[in-house]
C-alpha cells in the first residue's frame, strides 16, 4: 500500500521492491504468496468492504445485501484514488485480472447464482430463467453506475430499487401479454 | 490507427507526431480537431460499428436492436488487441474518458432513454418506472459480459434473451406478489 500511495506504476512494482520496502526478505514474501499478482490482488481486497453477510431471509433480502456491497465498493473506489488507479491499471494486465477475477469476482458470481438457485428452489425467482444471466442482469446496473459512469448516482436505496424493479418485471400489470 | 497499430502509448502520442505521420501540417489537423483527445474519440469510433437503425416498430425490437449493438462491440472489443488496449488506456485518462463518454456514450444512453420512454406512451414499459435505471438494467448485463468478464459467451441470441426476460419480469407468473 505504501508503494501504490507513492505512486508507483504496477509494472514497477516486483517482489524484490516489496520485500525491501517491507523491510523482509524475499522468502519471506514468496512463503505467502506464489508471485506478485496474488500478492496484488490480497492487498487490493483487504481495502475494500468485507463480503456481506447474507440475512437468509429471502432471495430478495439477500440480492438487496449483495447489490449493497457492490455499490459501497463502488463508492470507496471513487473516493480512493489510489484504489481507482489501480483497478484501471489491473486491467490492462490479463494475468493480474485473472488473479483478481479468481480470488473477488468469481466468488461473487458464484454467491450470487447461489441465492438464485434458492429462490428459484423457495419459488421467488422464475424457474425457467438461466441463473447465470439473472446475476449479470441483477448486478449489470450496479457495475454500469461503479464502473462505466464514474459521475452517476449511487444513491442509498439503489440496491433495493433494482431488486424490486426487477422482480416486479417492466411490463404493465395490465398488459394483456404480462 | 497505424500509431495505435504500431503499439505507441496513448500518453505518447501527441498533435504533432499525428501530424508528422499523417504527413500532413499541424494547422491542418486542428481545423478539425480542438485536440488529441478529440481526434482519438473519432478516430475509435470509426473503428466500432455504426449506430444501429432502430426498426421502430415496437420498444421490444428496439431495445434487442439496441442491446444486439452492443454485443456485437463487445466482439469487435474482444477480437481487437488495439481495441481492447486502447479502451483500458482510455480509462486511466480522464479527460480521454470524458470525451468518449460525451461522444459515444452519452449518445447511445439518450438513444437507450428515449426507447423506454416511447415504450412508457404506448404501454410497453411500466409508466412508475424511473428510465434511467431501467436503461442501465437493459444494458447492464451486456456490458457485464463484455467489459468485465472476457471469458464470457456473448451468444447470438443475448439480446433477446435480456430484453424478453426483463420484460417478462423474474419472478413467477403464479406468485401471489406478481
Amino acid at each position: 500500500m505504501k508503494l501504490l500511495e507513492d505512486g508507483v506504476p504496477l509494472a514497477e512494482l516486483s517482489i524484490e521492491r516489496i520485500a525491501r520496502t517491507a523491510g523482509v526478505g524475499k522468502a519471506t514474501i514468496y512463503r505467502r504468496w506464489s508471485g506478485k499478482e496474488e500478492l496484488f490482488v490480497d492487498v487490493l481486497r483487504s481495502t475494500e468492504p468485507p463480503d456481506p453477510e447474507l440475512p437468509g431471509t429471502s432471495m430478495r433480502d439477500d440480492l438487496i445485501v449483495l447489490l449493497e456491497s457492490l455499490r459501497l465498493r463502488g463508492l470507496a473506489s471513487r473516493s480512493s484514488a489510489i484504489l481507482h488507479n489501480v483497478h484501471v491499471q489491473m486491467k490492462s494486465s490479463p494475468k493480474l485480472w485473472a488473479a483478481y477475477d479468481s480470488t473477488v469476482i468469481a466468488p461473487r458470481r458464484r454467491l450470487g447464482v447461489e441465492i438464485l438457485r434458492r429462490g428459484q428452489r423457495n419459488g421467488e425467482l422464475r424457474a425457467d430463467v438461466d441463473v447465470e444471466l439473472a446475476n449479470d442482469i441483477f448486478v449489470g446496473p450496479l457495475l454500469v453506475r461503479s464502473v462505466m459512469r464514474p459521475d452517476s448516482d449511487l444513491p442509498e436505496d439503489l440496491a433495493e430499487r433494482v431488486v424490486d424493479t426487477l422482480l416486479q418485471g417492466l411490463r404493465p400489470v395490465d398488459s394483456p401479454a404480462s
